[in-house]
């Protein structure tokens, strides 16, 4: 941590500084610059982040600069070797084979899931997903099936072995998600919803921890770091694109964040072109980048008929779009040395 | 609602959308204009949110376009008299009279919080803000103290006769935090936690919502709405800046939102120049600014040291320069014709 | 500046960085943190721009932080007092009295011009806006009427007395643009036309340069430096909204910056709210605000009919709302202690 | 276009609308919605864009929706073929083959650039980039070595084949510029520099036009109709990064423009890394999402020494790195059923 005075200060204010950095038991390195002084703090202490909350309060401390990254069991420099995420069917995330998740954004009936499941899983998809509990802008929107859409999810899995992903919006609600659920998902407006990551951290099911709309990385980390200190290390990333002034698309998604996010965690990350998008004819291209930049994976959502869909059909693939899109995705898996997960077993 | 159709987009497409249309019981408006082909949805009917996602859906649909706002209760539209929010001891939030709510960030114990209420109060602030349950970025920071912060807010107001305002994170600790406070708090972080908006809505204490970091003023209204149609109508906005790319400042106080909400919506804003600039050598020119944007009240951080606050030192005010910040602000608001309400039985 | 090596940096590896920042002139301060090595750079030389790109280059580099603000003319350190611009007339802005500066967006003819130079000054401005050379985002819409329009602000200055402020587009129409203007306006499209910085830098008139829509303001500054560093030193800076995610208004009115600026330069500094919110119906509450805020003044649109207006109608003011909303300017500036400058020789 | 009435505007007031849209030469077709009126304008005028300022100005207009596109020639629904850029050299940007574009960010001296373009030439590159005129946030920058860079950049051609690409600044050295440069690059920041656009779109040469940091892709597309509209078919898109909120990259590159463009204009994009994160380490996986989201290319900063750079050292690639990188593209753009150009010839 760096503490920049402000010009002009006085000797006996830069000592109370360094005063009050010492007794909360931290050396100090002091330098003089050309035009600021400037001290470091040394040290590490769990006292540390209240320290720079304080120093802020000084009025003639300038800026407080973190050095170290505040998140230390997700950070890659913990770590060197990957995360791998695994499931009780053998399904491996974050191990070299890619996954495309797949299903609609909502559970709206038994057929519609089942049928989805079974055209995803012919088309090459290693899991399904669907939403039960859904969050909404409106108070007057559909807000989910519930438990009778975690139900049918489950049917689903019966069906075709297919693993399911589904969403948590309340602490209340880990417990019965976590019965029928693979793995949680938790969505990009729970981000910063600090006791459901509390909860999710105490559950034994891996967690899918989409980042926030407006959330940097560095947020986002942290958030996956109160899975992590919870209890929690089956941790899943998702970028599923952030806001920005660009109106021409729902999202814009991030993939900058995908390379850089394999340097600084060994978590596994997941790329959402559905959400990063907000329109179906940009899946295609968007899953291929995503991949391309070295995500372990992609979510997709797929729909019998986008234009009878309760939510989003605006970026909803139909089945044929969905085929075409695994086809797609194929090359550039192979491309980058990683088949999709359904070929792996395949010769590549 | 408008449908754009995509350029060359054949007859038959079009009755398939009209139909489709009419088919849920809307009436239509077909306008061939220079370029493309318009459909007007009329009427009113609960299922239009619903249309326009499946519409979204049909591939020769270029966009949707909603007209009517999608929040009804809380619309200026629907009640031209401005919300009055009226406590049990009389404050009146929204009236005339501008209020100033004061304290510190986090309750960190029983004196601190006593003695900065006897400050504010004699100051002119008429309410008490404090946490006693606290959003951290990180899971390695302090989090509260929970009830017994709770129970200190309560004797502040006790000795002092201010109301308390405090946040509440978790449906579950809904019950308890009315218990003890007079106007429950949402934060930006949890603006679209929308099973917390479900419980307070259920609450008979009043609500002050803040804006989410990156919420649009649509979807603030709309997690307003969510308290509103669950039968709370005590809803106070709050404006506490949101992220942009300017890095100078933690947040950027849009104070645009203030005549804009006002001519939206009947209900009350308040201004957090604290959290809106996150330095605290800018509160004091932005909550003045505030006030000559029209808001109903500012909300303002104070520590008793600030280089000793557990949390948000850089933003928190010293008694002293809370006394001149005051100062500052009551011209202001006699310039707008609307007093500080600790002024307002004086004559002005 | 400080560089923060990689963990995992080897001594060799710190020392090429040592020896690379001691071969170029400057000292250094080696301190190892809890985590990383930081080496503070010690020293004042032309040179530490460019060290810094090198620096980056070096893989083992993690950071390269700035300590020092890269613009040194326009700092407030460098000149406690607050610049005053003085045009000929005597007018002096960034001096106590606040400026109204008032016009039509674009200069559409002779009439609509005198009339409306008439009208804002019986109603208390102090200087007339209009565009000669219009920026604009289409090929297709009007782009001003060129030196006929500087004629004709020239024409209303010599009628009523009012200083003009027009915006100079490009690096070669300088010299007949500063023949008739009193203050040379770059927009906020231009802010890093590096070359009209350059040319506007050389000119005898005061320039007024407005923030770019993605600017930070530490960008803003230093485009300002060019101009200072160019040789005038007569610069005003103008806020006039940023770019977010918000689609409810135009822009978003950054009054943050207001106060900020005022700690970072001795420059003044002028608010638009009409570009800054982009409706006219917000812009008497934002000049309220912007006055308040601490701004020198304000810029204002008004057109004798908006609903004629060739460029911005959903801007402009009326004649009867300019004079509502001078109104209410006065007395929140005399509250603020700085009268508006055409009252100020009358009693205040 | 659709105008919005507010809520209670009169007859009276309507009929005022509908007069001033037919005295323009529009017809008109008026539709009660369930809560606003809506008018629909019809007809192709030049006017248009006059007509929706001034209906803005009309206090009881609520909203004014343009529904059209506001760019006519480079739209793809006036061309549904796409544009293929052909050099002098033979070179086609647009064609089915994909190509990369390198060399330094700024050309320092003629060994640096000549052993650069050996370098690319030698690993698969078909065009050379390097700036002779350099826009500089700060004046005490280095501002680029002039004519002399692009002799620089010339005797490199000569020596090697490629084809140069180059910025240009200012109108006033367009012909110097096209003079040598076999492309001229409009850069980030000259976007939106009109009279710019203006000049180049007087010449002969084609032109790189990137994208603003925070232009909409609407914006972006009206900058290359400047180009179009002014007699310069042969005009290239360049997806350079966004400004955005997060600070972890210098800026985000925003990949969904690439796929988008397409849909909506005829023109060829390539995409810029290196610009697009700021960071050397993630050039590589960047340049494949772009060609696997379909870009025509890629431009890479390349440098004999980053650590020797005298700009953006911090995102030059070395010359291994760049071998390296042009190793990893090669099978992606071979996934997408699009060589890359230096291959072209070679059985792929």
């Amino acid at each position: 941590m760096i503490v920049v005075m402000r010009s002009g200060a006085t000797p006996e204010q830069t000592k109370a500084v360094v005063d009050k950095i010492t007794a909360m038991g931290f050396g100090v390195n002091v330098s003089q610059g050309a035009e600021k002084l400037i001290i470091g703090v040394l040290g590490v202490r769990e006292n540390k982040e209240t320290l720079a909350a304080q120093l802020g309060g000084l009025p003639y401390v300038e800026r407080v600069m973190p050095i170290s990254k505040p998140y230390k069991l997700v950070s890659r420099e913990g770590s060197q070797a990957g995360t791998v995420v695994r499931l009780s069917n053998g399904t491996e995330i974050g191990a070299n084979a890619v996954h495309v998740m797949a299903g609609p954004c909502t559970v709206e009936g038994r057929d519609m899931v089942i049928d989805t499941a079974r055209w995803i899983k012919q088309c090459g998809a290693t899991l399904l997903r669907g939403g039960a509990y859904k969050p909404s802008t409106s108070p007057y929107s559909f807000q989910g099936m519930g438990k009778d859409g975690l139900e049918i999810l489950a049917e689903a899995r019966a069906k075709t072995g297919l693993p399911v992903i589904t969403e948590v919006l309340d602490p209340r609600d880990v417990p019965v998600v976590e019965e029928y659920a693979d793995i949680l998902q938790i969505g990009a407006r729970n981000m910063q919803n600090f006791n459901l990551l509390k909860e999710c951290g105490k559950s034994r099911k891996p967690v899918m921890l989409k980042r926030g709309l407006s959330a940097t990385i560095e947020e986002w980390l942290l958030a996956a770091e109160y899975l992590y200190a919870g209890g929690n290390h089956d941790v899943i990333l998702c970028e599923r694109g952030i806001r920005t002034f660009e109106p021409a698309t729902r999202n814009t998604l991030d993939l900058n964040a995908v390379p850089l996010v394999k340097q600084l965690t060994h978590l596994p990350i997941i790329v959402d072109p559905s959400h990063g998008t907000g329109k179906w004819d940009l899946v295609s291209p968007m899953a291929r980048a995503g991949i391309a930049a070295g995500a372990d994976g992609v979510i997709i959502e797929v729909h019998p008929n986008p234009s009878e869909a309760l939510k989003d059909g605006f970026e909803s693939l139909t089945f044929d779009n969905f085929a075409a899109m695994m086809d797609g995705l194929r090359p550039i898996a192979r491309a980058v040395g990683r088949p999709v997960a359904s070929d792996a077993t395949a010769p590549v």
